[in-house]
Parts: C-alpha cells; structure tokens; sequence
C-alpha cells in the first residue's frame, strides 16, 4: 500500500497541497486565475455586505500592469473585518468565520486565500487590504502566505481610516485578461440575478465602465444557524453531540441536539426503536450508537429541515432582474419546498424565461446559481445540466427550436460541489429527483405558453380571414343597397374581437 | 469580505475539509464510495509492488455484509510499510511517501486516508491492515481517524506474521454494490491495460471470480525522481531553492538546482539576462528575482524535460493487453515525445483499436488513463474528451459509424486533475496541444486503415468477379477442347492471387 522506506514520509499542508493542484481550486490557468480573483473578492464582498443588513455597493477596478500582469481591486460597502483577524483570513487555507450551518456564498476558507497564493507566486507582490468596520480605527494591511506552513506573514500594517467602513482588496497577479473579460462581464451581469438587491460597478483600465443591478429594493431574508437535522446524523456527527452532551438522557439528548425533533417526535421514535429514553447518553454501548446512528439516517417521519438558514433569491426579485437584464416575453417561476440530501437543508428555485435574447434551442439554454453564485463552467458535468437533458423538451412544447432558458438556483447550508474550484454540483440523488421535478414544472409552464402563443396565432389567422371575407360582404351589401358609403369595417372588427387588425 | 465578529473565526483541519466535501474526493454518494475504495485500494497496491521492483499479485475481495453494508480487502505482494508510519499513512489527510517529482498512480496522500474516513464515519469500525517487510516482523494494526485534528487513533497493535511480505487492508464500509459492481470490473480490467504486467484477481461474495491480467512480462521502466526544469520556476520554487542553496553563485545555483541547465545553458541564459553570473545568490535583490523567475518561465532556449522521472506504458505491453482484452482487427500505437506543462514533464502515449468489441461510432471512443490508472468518470469535462470532440473524424475515415476506440495514457509527476477524486484532466494549453496532435497522428492510422480495407474489399470484389468469368472461360475451353476433365479453377486462383475462394 502507501509503500516506501521510512525516511521519505512527510505532511503537506493544506496551502501546499492546493498549491501544488491550484487547477482544483479555479486557479489552473491564466485565464481562470483572472475570473475566479474576480469571483473570490466579489463572493466575499456581497457576505459582508449582508452580514451588516446593507444593501451591497461594489465596485470592480481591474488595470493591466504589462502584457500579463495586471491588478485586481475590489471594493465593498460591508461589514469590514476585526483587526486581528485579518492575517489569518486572507493568509491561511481552510481558515474562515462561515463554517457555521447557514447559507453563504463562501464556506471553505479557501478562495481569497488561493487568490493572494496565486498573485504572490505569479507576481511576488502582497495583497492590499484596507478595511474598516463601524466605530473601529481603519486598518491598512499588506501580507503574503508562508506556503509550507500555511500562515500568514504581515508585510506592513497601519491605522488608516476608510470612509464608508468596509473593505477594498487589492490583488497582483499573472494573468490573461484578454481571455477572461467576456466571462467576468458575464459573471458580474449573472451576479445581479442571485443578488438584484446589489448594484455592481466595473470599471477595466480606460475602456470598460459598466455597471448592473440594484433590481429590486428587496432585501434577501436574514438567514438564522440551525441545528443539525437527524439526518445528518453519521457516526462522526453523532458522536460529537454525545461528547458535548454527556449529562442528559438520550430523550433530552436528541430534544436539544437536533432540530425537527420535540417531545412527541423523540418519544415515537424512541419507541419505535426500542430504547429506553431515560438511559443516560453515557451509557450508550457502541452497538446501540451504531443503531442509534442508522435509525436517525433512516426513519423517515422526520419533519423536513428547517428553511430559515436558507434564503432564497424569492419570485419577485428574480423575475425583476431577469426582465431588466433581458427583456422576456414570458416568464414563470417555480419552487420546490426545502428538502435534504445527508441532512443538508435545500431549496431549489427556477425561473423559464421567453424572449428573443436567448437562443433558439431544442433544450433550454441552462443559467446555473449555487447559493445565488452563477456557476459558469464545467457545465456538462453538473448534475443540474444531467437531468435538464434527461428530460424530453419535445413534451414541453420544443417540438421546434425556440428561444427559452432556465435560471436555476440551488440554496444549501451544503453546497456538494464537485471541487473545491466550486463550478459545477455533483451527482446527490435527493438533488437529482427535486431538479427533475422542478424542471417539469417549469416545462409544463413553457408548454402552456406555446400553446397559447399557438392557440393566439391561429386565432389571428382566422379573424384576418373572416375580416377579409367581412369586407367583401360589407361592401357587397353596400352596393346591394345602392350606398355609397361603406361603414367603417375595422373598428367594427375591432370592437366584435378586441383586437387589432394588422391588414 | 471575509467577515463577521471575531469570535466565530476559526480553522479546520484537511480531513475535516474533506470529510465536510466528501464527494471532492470521490466519496460523494454510496455508488462512488464502494468505487473509489477499490480504486485507491488498488492503486496504492501497484505502486506498493512496483516500488519492489516484482510482478504485482493484487487480490479484491468483497464481502456483503448486510443489505448496503460490506467489507472490501486488498492484498498485495509489494514492499510492505514501516511500523511507525502505518499510523499517519492510513489516518492522517495531506500525508504520504509520494510527493517527490516521479510518477506515481497515488500522489496526494489522500485517497487512501479518505476511504478509511469514509469507512469509519459510516460503519464505525476501524481500518484493518496487516503488513510486512521483507527481512521484519509482521504488524497486525486497526486503527480510525480524529477527523477535528487530523491525526490517526490507533485501536489495536499486534506483531503478526504475514506470509509472503506485502499489505493486505480491510476497509467496512456502507455503499451501493450492486450499482457499482459493472465499474469495478470495468476499473479493474482496464488497469490491467495500464499495467499490462500485473495480476489481478477479483472475488465478490460467492458469486463473482474473475482475474485479469499478466499479459506482458516487460517490467515497466524505473523512474527516477528529477531536479526540476528552469520553467516550474515561479517565486515560490525559485524562493525555496535559493534558501536552500545561499552560498552559491547565480551561475551555479542554475546548474546545480534545475535539469537541463548545464555550464553552457547557464551562461548562455544568464548573458542574455544581463545578469553577472558571478554574483552570490544571497545578493539576489527582490527585483532580480523577479527578473530571473519571470526569464526562467520564458526562456525557450531550454531542452524538453528530463522523462526518467516517467514510466509510459510502453508499446508492446499495451498492444499485448488490448489485444488479449478485445481482439481488434487493427492496432496502430503513437507517442508524444516528453513535454512540460509549467515546468511538470509529461507523457502521452495512446492506441487506436479497431474491432467487433468497439461499438460503432462517428468518434472513437475514449478510454482514459492518467499515470497508468483508468479515468471512468467526469468523461465529459476532461481536457482529453474535448480535443478528440473537436476533431473532424470523418476526415480520419469516419464518413460512417465503425467500431474504434482509443487509449490514451498520461503520465506526468503532476497530473492536473481537477478534483481531488481523480477522474478528469484540466484544461492546460500545453496538454491540449500535445493531445491534438497525437489525436491526429492515430487518425491518420485509422484514415489508412479504412482506406486499406475498403481497397480490399474492391479487390476481393474484382477477384470475386474474375473468377465467375475465369470459371466460364476454363469450362468453356474444356468442351472446346473435347476434354471431359475440368482443371481445378479454385486452386488455380489461390496460387494466382493468394486468396481464398469464399465463393
């Protein structure tokens, strides 16, 4: 197995492990290290900004420097960072303040991080932070990351005001901006559909200025942290609220430690399993955790999970964003209630849109949002895409190719992206059966509307015909009646069918 | 950006990273689990024997224990592990004896590790393994994980006589059997493809005995682990190379730290920096290491990397296994010659195979294979499936369907997955390019060997033809001639053409 003599053993740390795979964490080539810095900042600035309950103002500045080198800033209204936690936010992998279980954009502690990694080992240079949070002193900081140890080094730290508080973060990197403009312009204009509460400003050297967003005044619902459901309860889990529980019965234990279980709930299933509920936690034998373990994963009476540590885009915020950014002819909304994969809360929410911005297709063109975050690559792999295919559009009414896409996003407190890049989302089957439902709702929506646009063309082509038969009568009966005025034929049509004549 | 108060800032360990993201890692549903187990069980095995330099006798074994519970062991005849490092190599993330610049199948010290997490987290039992040295005692060692710190807890610890010396490793697991049987097969025969001279036997329950394998009795090429090439030069290489060596001059740091930099190469580069090579490294200011990183990346003048470090398949073992596995009618073998991708050298080497065994296709299909180890999964989003997408086959002769295949092989000291489950390629330019071309290079194999059939088929027509006529014309000679004996045609012919008559 992992074979060798003794001496050639050794750890890396985490910095060095995704240094040395940087592809794995969207850093693998000059063209994705620019758009996933971009992403990284932009991701970190629209949480902070929630976090303070402000509605998110940001901006991004992106100069070249010489051919390939060129400096990323971005800058945030937000929450602006505790003094003494900025080395290590910014300067050590799998360090980070969301790892709680509610909905974030970030959860790894890992992408800004790669970012400043990616911008010292192309460009030698410090990242630049200024950040300031409400009634603190601004602070102005400058470090690198010490690789093999996976700790930050600070290079220079100031007090600095900011005005507003809140954080600008400033990159150096290699990279090929030529390459990346079009995809950060489109992650930036995708942003403000998971967020149209946000406005995003970007300005590139002296010829790009554009700007997006603040779509509705909305504002996205606070998320709460909640406890585990019991279906989440694997062994590892399970054995960390014991340790952390030890002085109650297994009732009260599974009461405090799990949410969607009450008295009543605890007391069936109790039953249900056989145990004794005043048996103190302490006195579970192993086989009776392995039992309790597989019983939590498996009876099904359960309530299903909390939503409130999710918050989704909601029906009207999305439906303003996508109309303003691409103008529609239809759009409908739909919703699956929260559910759970491993006992990770989630919600799915789409939106199909008509309109003669998107491309004539037999399949829906297919705008994929992960925890309001567009995911723009590696879409062929993403599970989402998988089963868009799977289903049979021609039922739908895409008999012919028409121009129709679907935005979908996926809400978690468990985002199971498929690396830690977080591009596309891997094949869970509770995420399978929600996404082919809500696929088929939205298919149902696109089939009604092209029968009503069906039904209301062929309905035209009979009114232009009966018009013009209605003509030839009229003034058939005008002569008939020796008049010489004919009566005015095209208000009277209008006013029998309460439309237009376009002939 | 990163935000929030202080106090819910903290730091988790690798293996709590990838416990909380399974499915990076391949352990992403009970399907994947049973897969990648055999997988990282197999792999770490083969490097285990060829580190031993004998030919590998891998066993698989596995066991339903109840409805989605089962056992899987893998036993090897390889080196065998050291006592004191059983511990850390099978219970600690982001450990390992691989991180050195030569080929292995195994390099991230996680796979492995992640099987037993897995193991334990939904069984809650402890890894078994059972180890020897050549010319040491036996180990017998169960032992789990502390996920939160990253560290292995040892179980129990015995000295145990194996007999002959290698590792066999026992690993309980909950997963999806019967889903994922048809890819363990399939994993298993086409890792005798990628490592032609070793045997591998398979057993489930009492169902299933299958071996493959041992159809090539050339053992690979050593490989030897390599200095790195001037072009992997980026600053954090750069920086840990000069620290190791602060007391020598620029010139000879060149020499003595990179391959492919001799006396000559190290002038030759350094006049056309407009460096002083006499100068101490220790000297070096920031901006001159800037300079020098940036020429190091840049300088064309370099040669191609250094391939011991590589182990390609080889083109008679190859040919041997496919021909054993499918029968095909035709093969044809071509290599690229080693090339580099930031520095990291590579290798790719590929078949095409025509055959009754193949399905018939417009574009061949693609068996993948990195560092000797089949890819079965993430097919689409894989550098290698792309560029063979993006060729026009029917200029290669696939006007029509017919039943091809190719087998590509990678090998580098660093493969660029793009996941830490191991199942798909990055997109790098350099391997894109070298795919391409290597594409092209069997198209034309296949180009000309569906232009050699179809000729041969219009001459068996020909013939086919000529010996109706010829028969005519000998029997009508024959009456003639009054003769009532007719020569043998069918003979006639054979000499004539060195064909069979098959009319």
């Amino acid at each position: 197995m992992k074979s060798g003599s003794e001496d050639n053993f050794s750890s890396i740390s985490p910095a060095e492990f995704f240094y040395r795979n940087k592809q794995m964490a969207g850093f693998g080539n000059p063209t994705q290290a620019v758009y996933s810095t971009v992403r990284e900042l932009v991701e970190n600035a629209l949480d902070a900004c929630e976090e303070k309950k402000v509605f998110p103002e940001i901006q991004v500045i992106i100069k070249s420097i010489d051919t390939n080198t060129l400096s990323i800033t971005v800058s945030d209204n937000g929450t602006g960072l505790p003094h003494n936690q900025i080395p290590r936010a910014f300067g050590r992998i799998l360090y980070g303040s969301k790892y709680d279980a509610r909905q974030r954009r970030g959860t790894f502690g890992l992408g800004v991080t790669m970012a400043v990694l990616y911008g010292q080992i192309t460009t030698d240079t410090p990242v630049i932070i200024h950040t300031q949070q409400e009634n603190s002193p601004g602070v102005f900081i400058t470090l690198t990351i010490d690789i093999e140890k996976n700790q930050p080094v600070v290079i220079s730290e100031d007090t600095r005001k900011r005005k507003p508080p809140g954080t600008t973060v400033t990159i150096h990197l290699q990279g090929d901006l030529t390459r990346s403009r079009d995809r950060i312009i489109e992650y930036l204009t995708l942003s403000t559909i998971g967020s149209p509460h946000a406005k995003i400003k970007l300005e590139i050297d002296d010829s790009t200025s554009m700007a997006w967003g603040a779509f509705s005044d909305e504002y996205p619902a606070s998320t709460i942290s909640c406890k585990p459901h019991p279906r989440s309860a694997d062994f590892e889990i399970l054995r960390r609220l014991l340790r952390a529980n030890p002085n109650l019965s297994i009732h009260q234990f599974l009461v405090e430690s799990f949410q969607q279980v009450g008295d009543r709930t605890a007391s069936k299933f109790l039953t249900f399993m056989g145990f004794d509920s005043e048996m103190k936690v302490t006195d579970l034998s192993r086989k009776l955790i392995v039992r309790l373990s597989n019983a939590l994963q498996k009876y099904d009476e359960f309530n299903r999970p909390d939503a409130r540590c999710l918050s989704a885009i909601g029906k009207a915020p999305m439906i303003d964003s996508i109309e303003s950014l691409f103008s529609p002819d239809f759009v409908a909304y739909e919703f699956q209630n929260p559910s759970e994969w491993n006992g990770h809360p989630f919600i799915l929410e789409g939106i199909l849109a008509i309109g003669p911005d998107f491309r004539p297709v037999s399949i829906p063109t297919l705008y994929r949002f992960a925890n309001r975050v567009p995911l723009l690559y590696d879409a062929s792999e993403d599970i989402l895409t998988k089963v868009l295919r799977q289903l049979r559009w021609s039922r739908y009414g895409l008999k012919s190719p028409r121009p129709v896409a679907i935005f979908i996003n996926l809400c978690s407190t468990r985002v199971p992206y498929k690396a830690a890049g977080k591009q596309s989302i891997a094949a869970i089957p509770q995420l399978e059966s929600a996404a082919d439902l809500l696929f088929k709702a939205l298919g149902r929506k696109l089939n009604s509307a092209v029968r009503m646009s069906e039904r209301s063309s062929r309905y035209k082509q009979q009114i232009r015909k009966f018009t013009k038969y209605f003509k030839h009568i009229v003034q058939f009966s005008a002569e008939l009646a020796d008049s010489s005025s004919i009566p005015p034929v095209d208000s009277m049509i209008q006013d029998l069918f309460e439309v237009d004549v376009d002939e």
